[in-house]
C-alpha cells in the first residue's frame, strides 16, 4: 500500500472522566462549535466507580480547527479527564511469533488484503522457522534467538529492535516466551496477547492438556492486554467451541487454533480502530 | 403419573474394561444369542489409558433371558470389566434447593410434563421460601433449617431423610451449602450440582462478581458430579453466552440463570437415560 | 405483588427522527434543564436511511416538570420526530398458548419471582389442557375453544376478551393458530411470537421435521413481532444450538424447546424495559 | 512435502446397507480374522429409513490380507451394501476461487503447515487477482477467464483442465460462478462449497444484504456438497455468530468471512479424513 492510503478518513476522540450531569451535552456542543460532523457516538458509565467513558468518531473539513482541541475541551470537563485523539495515520504494528504459523499467517493474510488498518513494520521471532512465510509476504523478518542467552540479554536485543521501530502495538501471535515485568512496563498497555484457553480457566502452560484432563465440554481462546501479572491483563475478545470426551489433546489443539486466530485478529482490529478503553483490569469496548 | 408409566421401554447396558481386540464382536454376539434387539450402540476407547467404554440399548421380548446376563457376559470379557444394567424402573430423584427458584422450577415443569423420566420423590430445602412452589406441583417439600445447628447435625437430619427415600440421584438445584466430604462419600457419584460459572474459571463463591471484576466477555454454567474436592468433579454439560462491559453484576446473574437451568436439566436427563460413564475425573457421554 | 411495586423507578424516553447535526446536544440540554438525571443514554444512526434513534433512561425528583415534556421537546427536534415516554406503571400483558407448556411455564415462573416487570393479566388458550398449570399460579385462565367455529368467530371472541383487558403486549407462548391480518392490524406491533426455528429458514409449519430432512447442523429459535406477513415481522432475539445427524426429529424438538423458552423470555424482557424500537422490518435494540 | 509423507497411516472402511441384526458382530469378526487392529469404530442407524452406516478405522501389518477385502466382506452383508475402502494415498484436491482471498488463503496456510492431509494440485480462478498469492505458496495457478465466453465454453475449458488432474475433491473457495447441472453431474458428490449464510436462510445472492434488511440477530456460514439444485446439497458444517442492529452490511461481510473460512476448512478436513457419508440429502458425519 502506498503511504497515502495509510491516512484514516475519520478522527476518533476518546474521553474518560468522573461522571457528572451534562457531560454529553457539553462535549457534543463543543464539537458542533468547531464544525465537527459526528459519525458515531457511544458512552458508558461504569456503575460501581461512576466513571464516564465516551468514544466519538467525527469528520472535520477544516482540520486547522482541531488545533488545541484537547486542551480547550479539557477546560469544560472534570479535572481528572483523560482525552485521547487518534493519530491521523495508521498505527504501527510489530508481530512477535515463535514456531506456530496459524495466528501469524492469519494476520499476514488480512493485512495483505487491507482488512487490518495498520502499518505492519515486521515480524520478530526467537526461531528461524517462520522466516520463509514472512518473506513470502515481502515483510522484514528478524530472528533473535534466545539460545545461550539470559532472559535479560534476549529482551535487551528485542527492545533495541523495537525502540528503533517505535510500534504503537506489539502483537504476540503465539510468542511462547514469558516477558519480564520490566519489558511489559516499557510497553505498558501496548502489548496484545492470545491465550490458548478461556481465561481465567487454565492459566499457564499446556492449557489443552489441562483441559483434556479436566474433561471440559467447552474450550476457548482469549485475547488480552499483557500486564505484569501473567495471563491476568484486561480481556478484549473471547470465543469458545463445544467439545466432547472423544476429542484427544491433539484434536483440542486443532480446534483451539481456529479460535485463537480469529479471536486475536478481532482484538487487533478493535485496537486499530480505537475502540478499546482500559479501566482497572477491564476493557470498555465501543464496537 | 401412574406407576406403570414409570417402566422404561428399553434396557441399557454399560460396559467398561481394558481395551483388547474383539470386544465389540464378543459383546454383540452374546446379545444376539439371547435374542436382544440392539437399538443403539456406542463405543469409545480412551486413548491415554486404553480403556474401553460401551453403551448398548436393546429391547428383549423374553425377559427371562436376561437372568444372569451380567455374570455370563463378564466371563467373556477382561477381568477388570464393570458391567451395569439399567433398572427397568425410572430412577428415584430428590432435589435440594435453597432460595433461588429458577433451576428448581425448571425441573418441576419438565417433570410435570413428562420430559424427565424419573420418579421425583420430593424437595428438601434449608429455607421455607420455595415451599409454596413445590406444593403447587403437588410434591412433598421438606424444610431442614440449618439455623443454630452445626454442619454435622444438619447433614445428619438431611441424611436420615435421604436414607429413607434411597434416591438414585440427588440434584443440587442451587443448594447453597457446602457438603462435607463424609456426606459426599455416602452418596458417591450420585450427587449432581450446577455451578454458576464456566468451570474451572471462578471456582468458589460469588462467581458473577468475580466475572465482572475480571471483565470476561463470556459467562457460563457447568453441571458436574460432586466429589470431595469442591467444584472439581467430573463435568457433564457446559454452556456459555457472550456478554460485554455494559453488563452489571446483576445482569450477569440474570443471564447466568438461563444458562444454569438449561445446563442442569440437560445433565439430569443424561443421567436418567444412563448416558454418562465416569472415568478418573472425566465423563464419557454417549448422547 | 401489590400495586405499588408495579411502579417503575426510572422513566424511558424513546426518540426517532431524521438525523441532523446537534441532536444529542439539544436533547441532553433539554433534559438537564428540567432537572432530569440521566441514568443511561444510547443512540444509533441507521446508515442507509440516515435516521436517528435514541433511548434515554432518567430519574426525575419533581415529576411535575414532566408535564408537556413531549410537546416541548418536539419543538426543538426535526418535524418527523416521534417521541415516546414510558408509562410509569408496569406494562399489562396477556399470554396466548395452546397445548405446549414450556414457554408458558417459563414466563409464569419468571413472573412469579419478579424477573419480568409486568402486570400479567391472564392466559388465553384454545384448549383446556394448560388450565391447571395457570391456576396453580393463581392467574385467570380463559379457554376459547375454536371447535366448530370459523376463524373469524373465534377471533371475535378472543378480541372481545382482549378489548376488555387492553393489554400493552400480547405474547404468543406457542399459540399454534394463525392470526388473521385484521386481528394483527388491531394490535399492530403489540404481538410477540416465538418461531420454532432460525428464521428466515424453515418458515411455516413443522420446522423440526423440515430441519431433520434438510440435515442442518444447527437449529434455532426466533422471537419476533407479528406482522401481517406470517413469520416475517421484525426479529428481537435469536439463538441456536449445534446438532448432528444422530438427532431424531423428536430430539430436535426437545433441544428446540430450550431455545424457544429462553429466547421468548429474553425478548419479552426487552419489550417490558422499553429497549426495542422498530424501523422498517428491523429492530433497534438498546440493551 | 515428499511423496512418502502422502501415505496415510490407517485405512478407513465405510459401510452402508439396510439395517439387520448382527451386522456389527459380523463385520468386526471379519476384520479380526484378517488381523486388522481396529483403532476406531462408529455406527449409526438412520431411524426413518432403517439404514445402517459404519466407519471403521484400522491398521493392518500384512497388507496383502487386504486383497479382496471388499468383495469377501460384501458376501456376509445385505445385498444392497456399499463398501468403500479409503485410498492409501492423500486425496488430490483442486481449489476454485474468484477474487476473495480469505477462504483460499486459509486453506493454503493450513496445507503449507500440514494441517490438511491432501495433495493440493493447484488453484483455478476466473480472475488473475489471486495469482500472486497462490504463486507465493509455490502452487500452480491457472486463470480461465470467462470474458466473452458462454457458460458452456468456459466450463469446457475448466473441465478439460480438471480431467487432466483427476482430483478427488474440488473445493469452491468463494468461486462466484454458478455451475451447470452437467458440470455438477460429472463431478457428482465431489464438489465442496461454502455458502455465505446459514442455509436454508438466504439462499442465492447477496446474503449479507438480505440479512441486514431482514434484521437478523445471527449470521452464519454453511459448507455443503454441491448438487444440481443450487444451495440445496447435503450440509457438512455450519457455524454462526451473534450480531445486532449496529452491524452495517460491510461489517456483516467482515464477520461472515471469519465464519466462512473456518467452516469451509473444517468441512474439507472431514472429507479428507473419510468421515462423511451422504444419505439422501443429509450427511452422516463420524467425527
Amino acid at each position: 500500500m502506498n503511504p497515502e492510503s495509510n491516512l484514516k478518513k475519520n478522527r476518533v476522540l476518546l474521553i474518560r472522566c468522573k461522571d457528572e450531569a451534562g457531560l454529553i451535552h457539553r462535549i457534543t456542543g463543543f464539537l458542533a462549535n468547531i464544525g465537527a460532523n459526528i459519525v458515531g457516538n457511544q458512552e458508558f458509565v461504569e456503575p460501581l466507580g461512576k466513571v464516564f467513558f465516551m468514544r466519538t468518531e467525527y469528520s472535520l473539513e477544516n482540520s486547522s480547527k482541531e488545533e488545541g482541541l484537547i486542551s480547550e475541551l479539557a477546560k469544560i470537563l472534570p479535572k481528572d479527564a483523560k482525552l485521547t485523539l487518534s493519530n491521523p495515520r495508521f498505527p504501527k504494528v510489530v508481530l512477535l511469533a515463535t514456531k506456530e504459523p496459524h495466528c501469524l499467517g492469519d494476520i499476514l493474510l488480512r493485512w495483505r488484503y487491507g482488512e487490518l488498518p495498520m502499518e505492519l513494520q515486521g515480524v520478530v521471532s526467537n526461531h528461524e522457522i517462520l522466516g520463509d512465510l514472512v518473506r513470502d509476504f515481502k515483510l522484514p523478518f528478524h530472528c533473535i534467538s534466545s539460545e545461550g542467552m539470559s532472559r535479560e540479554e534476549h529482551e535487551k536485543q528485542l527492545n533495541s529492535y523495537l525502540r528503533e521501530l517505535q510500534p504503537d502495538w506489539i502483537v504476540l501471535a503465539k510468542y511462547m516466551r514469558i516477558l519480564t515485568p520490566e519489558f511489559v512496563k516499557k510497553w505498558e498497555h501496548r502489548i496484545l496477547n492470545i491465550h490458548h484457553s478461556f481465561l481465567p480457566a487454565f492459566v499457564g502452560a499446556k492449557p489443552y492438556e489441562q483441559a483434556y484432563k479436566r474433561g471440559v465440554k467447552i474450550i476457548g481462546g482469549t485475547a488480552h492486554i499483557v500486564t505484569e501479572n501473567l495471563d491476568e491483563g484486561p480481556i478484549l475478545v473471547q470465543d469458545v467451541c463445544h467439545v466432547d470426551h472423544g476429542y484427544s489433546p491433539e484434536r483440542l489443539v486443532l480446534y483451539g487454533r481456529d479460535l485463537e486466530k480469529v479471536v486475536l485478529s478481532k482484538a487487533l482490529r478493535l485496537l486499530l480502530e480505537d475502540r478499546v478503553m482500559i479501566f482497572q483490569n477491564r476493557t470498555i469496548i465501543f464496537e
